[in-house]
């Protein structure tokens, strides 16, 4: 059985697995980023983690993913708020020099999506939307198996889509996207306006709605019809076959996923009713979604 | 010099041709539909004209362009208002087992899409978002000079696209539509209302804009908004490196271009400012693109 290397770097922790084609992680070791400590030593760091992972050399190749977006051409992060100096670094080429293995580079999210079309809910589908409910909203298009990161890198950068008119400017984001109405962090913010500092988190306003207070119930609403409003945008753009769920707002998903699909099933043709919505099924995406990378890449040789 | 086949079948006239890869029009023939006659009438003069332009056999494909959303995989259409008694039916597998050629159909504007990608003004880019300012709004998103057409056929059909909320609902698309707020059928009804019967079409707003006609500018400047708004989802979903622009809307590009790019580079993040808008260049991209289907679909074989 063929295996890759994933590297799941973030912000805070770096990960680094050796997956097998199935997306069993044989083996898997974690290190604080420490960013603090500037670029060349967290390179140095990675480098040490792969030899750890596969010290018997067995891997095809490696993949990462990467908090922000990616110029997956040229190969290099774009932006990185979260990783200061890491944009525009020759990330995957210091790598592959070290490794000798073929290294690609992509968007977390974009490397969650291909794991999850590839090996998760969107398993056998030719284009999967997989999109993330969590603080914030993000997507990632993946057209039979590869991520289409786009030009730029920002493809699913879908916490960025208007879905009204008038509301207010609430962060770097468009006023009136999406991520400042819907998110996790949205339904925060509103329900702390409605019901005070108590509120401290998404889960929260859920746990009231299920208790039927009825302004929670309309929150929830809001975000529901929101949402379906986001889906429609994407399903017309490129009309996937699926739809694939995660991230932490899923965990009121009995409040707000019948509903939103309801709506959305109003805001399309009647030939796109096919399409359909999946919760996300990987338990570490992030991880098993890098090692997919190269895998998805890699041309087979005519051996 | 390689030779292909493209159909352009309209609900009106049906012209079929003989294209070189460089997209020169080597032959062509031009028929009414005749769609009263029925199907099998319609299928067995495109089959004859098949013949009049390649008699002496020396094209290595066809394709055909239709007007409706087409299952790609199935190679059928799967709505076709404007050609009763065609949704469904085995079109492409007919014409390639009179022909022996293989044989691709795809929706009009895909197909228009693609010859704009491929010969026209998206040439050399990895991702073309194709989109039609018309009577209504179509569009096409071409990737790696394939036609991306979604699962159900359904990709592009962004005049559905919803740019706001609490509109007036027009017709059989989603309230708030774009393609009911600023396309030229759009821009004719709010003509019509502001300044009565004689205006026919958006043209005589466009003209009463260049007199300084300040209500008919407001209109202009609403449809620039509109549009901008519209392109601004489609960049966030698939990050194209260029939007290429036809149909003949166009003819008001002196207006509403310039302020509409202004409004979009409002609405997207910074590092998706290099994005592009083109007028797209081919006199003939419905019969050209046509052409170009089994070119960018036929896998080089390894002789």
């Amino acid at each position: 059985m063929k295996k890759y290397i994933g590297i799941d770097l973030g912000g805070t922790n770096v990960r680094v697995a050796r997956v097998d084609e199935s997306g069993h992680i044989e083996a898997m070791v974690k290190s604080p980023t420490e960013i603090i400590n500037g670029y060349d030593f967290v390179m140095g760091n990675i480098l040490a983690m792969i030899n750890q992972v596969d010290e018997k050399k067995e891997c095809l190749g490696i993949g990462m993913g990467v908090p922000g977006p990616v110029d997956t051409v040229a190969q290099v992060m774009t932006m990185s708020s979260n990783l200061p100096g890491f944009a525009h670094q020759p990330i995957a080429e210091q790598i592959e020099a070290a490794t000798g293995l073929p290294t690609f580079l992509n968007n977390d999210g974009n490397v969650a999506g291909l794991g999850e079309a590839i090996l998760g809910a969107g398993r056998g589908c030719d284009t999967v939307y997989y999109v993330t409910l969590s603080t914030g909203i993000g997507g990632a298009l993946v057209i039979n198996q590869r991520v289409h990161a786009g030009k730029h890198g920002y493809a699913g950068e879908i916490g960025n889509l208007m879905i009204d008119r008038g509301r207010e400017k609430i962060n770097h984001l468009n006023a009136n996207a999406v991520e400042c109405e819907a998110s996790g962090m949205a339904l925060t913010r509103k329900g702390k306006e409605l019901f005070g500092a108590d509120i401290e988190h998404a889960g929260h306003v859920f746990d009231l709605a299920r208790k039927h207070n009825s302004a929670a119930l309309r929150l929830v609403d809001e975000m529901a019809y929101d949402l379906a409003y986001m889906f429609s945008l994407i399903a017309h753009i490129c009309d996937p076959d699926v739809f694939v769920l995660g991230g932490g707002v899923m965990q009121g998903k009995d409040l707000f996923l019948q509903p939103m699909e309801a709506y959305f099933r109003t805001m399309i043709h009647d030939g796109m009713q096919p399409i359909r919505f999946e919760e996300a099924q990987l338990e570490e995406p992030g991880i098993i979604g890098a090692a997919m990378l190269p895998m998805s890449l890699i041309e087979p040789s005519n051996e």
